[in-house]
């Protein structure tokens, strides 16, 4: 087992990476302050995993709410379900959530733990490699709106993240594939070494050799905790994380929840990203062959639906969170490995990109 | 004009009371940051002084959502028409809500505030006496569930509340009363002097004369700026802002919310924690009847619902935020002017409390 942690002086919290974790009650106990544990999960996940996670908790009261599964289901309609569980179950002000699954499940049981009561404590067992190297890492919650991605939400650290590799036994494969987009994503905005690693050992983490899948999400991990730890509400370089959501969210709004798994439309997002890069005169035509090569041979989309115009892309990216006076902030680069945040995107260029796409 | 602060650091804010206070711009405009600006408020209030509001913001840009007046559309659903709003304008993460009504609008457009893109700016502007000297200042924010009452939300506090004295002109009698509620309270839980002069100028306080309502409120907002600034997440001596709270609470959430008004489930909830204060052997019978003549007075509920049995409340009591670990916490009166909070109920003495209400 490998730990990091994420310094947020005394929120500090750590990271445990490896296989067999799940059960290891000795590592979660710590983290639950009070009597009562809620453990949220999803219909997929909860067959494989619940028990072995309820096991740990035992002498605590604990209790499982299982939703849907989905990026469809990450609504405030779905999140209502873990309220009433919440209040059923009399848990009080003192009470651990704890999401068991992916990206989804964290960033719902992580906003419910924001707003019980105010505010409750919270633990992180990702069960996805994205959630892993990304989502449940750095305290942001939020559940979508019919007009936007991750509108409604809160930033809420969890006390504790148990990335157990061994639950990514049972991935299909893409959602590995998803994860890698997230992955590969910290090689170009700040880790070229990382990204030549990529290029080498990407039939390893296809295979699922767990030595490669433990050092990339370590990697992965490494790098997300020490933006974090330098920027927890966003205000400066965590918006580098970004790169390729903004299109991404585009994608994922356009197409209807649920239909893009969030992975890949980052994965597309990078893309254009790398184009309008290109386009500026920031990236040579080879340095974007060279990612469109890496994301495809991870299986990866490299192009957005192509039903999706580049009007509908300018009206979706309008509501973006990264959004500031009207306008457009993108996340680009200035380079393998050298992420950018763009305040000034010339609009031509923009529309180019989005017309231009294969 | 009178003005307070809130003394939280970098979070200070100002409370301005006063006369004419809604059309003044200078007031306002210091702290909006950015160029957008939402007005929320109800189907009661906006006709009464949305114009003159909106007219504080020329040159900005600004919109206005109107929600239906009362508790029972303080959920989750009705704040969805607060996010479509913001989302359908494309309003950004640098934008501020503005509360415009009583307190079930200020804790909504808070919530939504706390929410929308992890975050935003907010503005108080309370309209009824009860937001005025209670819920616009100190950073509570939530809706109702069903299963119970502020049971999801956030502390967020505002950046500036604007206690126009004018807008009491308006309002019910019966919204009064429950205003006085809360006023009184800070005479019960801290502060002796003001309960005499309140004992001394209810008439004046009931015949709106300006003076005694500018005097009451800059008492109490005075009083509550205080707690909040030594203990803003409530971990202690906040708590004792919560007299009569958890027995209002019930009567507000068995009663169905919109029954009864929050105050007058205080001001009832108020007589029962007084009560049972003197069961404890705290409070003399006299006292008891010195809280409950000044209620009176007020024109405000003495006993909480016939139909609400002792086992109702005890079922609704064990799901407010005060329960830790199963055990309830009350906030009881040790003497006129002091509030206690007091961890160990002796059960029989509460079941009497219940039982015996008149």
């Amino acid at each position: 087992m490998k730990t990091l942690h994420v310094e947020l002086g005394d929120r500090r919290y750590p990271i445990h990476i490896g296989p067999g974790l799940l059960g290891r009650s000795e590592l979660l106990r710590p983290h639950i302050p009070g009597r009562q544990a809620l453990v949220v999960s999803n219909t997929t996940v909860a067959p494989l995993y619940l028990e072995q996670t309820r096991a740990a908790l035992a002498g605590l009261r604990h209790e499982a709410v299982i939703l849907p599964d989905g990026e469809q289901y990450k609504t405030l309609a779905t999140l209502d379900a873990v309220f009433a569980a919440l209040l059923r179950h009399r848990f009080d002000r003192d009470c651990t959530i704890m999401a068991l699954g992916g990206g989804v499940i964290g960033d719902m049981a992580g906003f419910a733990a924001a707003c019980y009561q105010r505010g409750v404590h919270f633990i992180q067992i990702p069960t996805t490699l994205l959630a892993q190297v990304d989502s449940s890492v750095g305290g942001k919650t939020a559940v979508n709106h019919p007009l936007g991605k991750n509108m409604i939400g809160a930033f809420h650290q969890p006390r504790c993240v148990l990335a157990d590799t061994d639950t990514l036994a049972t991935l299909p494969d893409r959602e590995l594939s998803a994860g890698l987009a997230e992955v590969i994503k910290y090689g170009l905005i700040r880790d070229l070494p990382f990204l030549e690693w990529l290029e080498t050992n990407l039939d390893a983490l296809l295979a699922r050799e767990t030595g490669a899948l433990s050092e990339a999400i370590e990697r992965s991990c490494a790098s997300k905790a020490e933006i974090v730890a330098a920027d927890e509400r966003e205000t400066g370089e965590r918006a580098l994380l970004n790169l390729g959501h903004t299109f991404g969210h585009a994608i994922e709004t356009g197409a209807g929840y649920g239909v893009w798994l969030h992975g890949e439309a980052v994965a597309a997002g990078m893309v254009l990203a790398a184009d309008l890069s290109a386009r500026l005169g920031w990236l040579s035509g080879d340095q974007v062959e060279r990612i469109r090569v890496l994301l495809g041979r991870a299986h990866l989309p490299l192009a957005p639906p192509p039903d999706l115009s580049a009007d509908d892309f300018l009206r979706l990216m309008a509501v973006d969170k990264k959004v500031q006076d009207g306008r457009l902030r993108l996340i680009l680069l200035r380079g393998l490995g050298q992420g950018v945040i763009a305040g000034d995107i010339d609009p031509i260029r923009l529309r180019e990109t989005l017309e231009a796409r294969r």
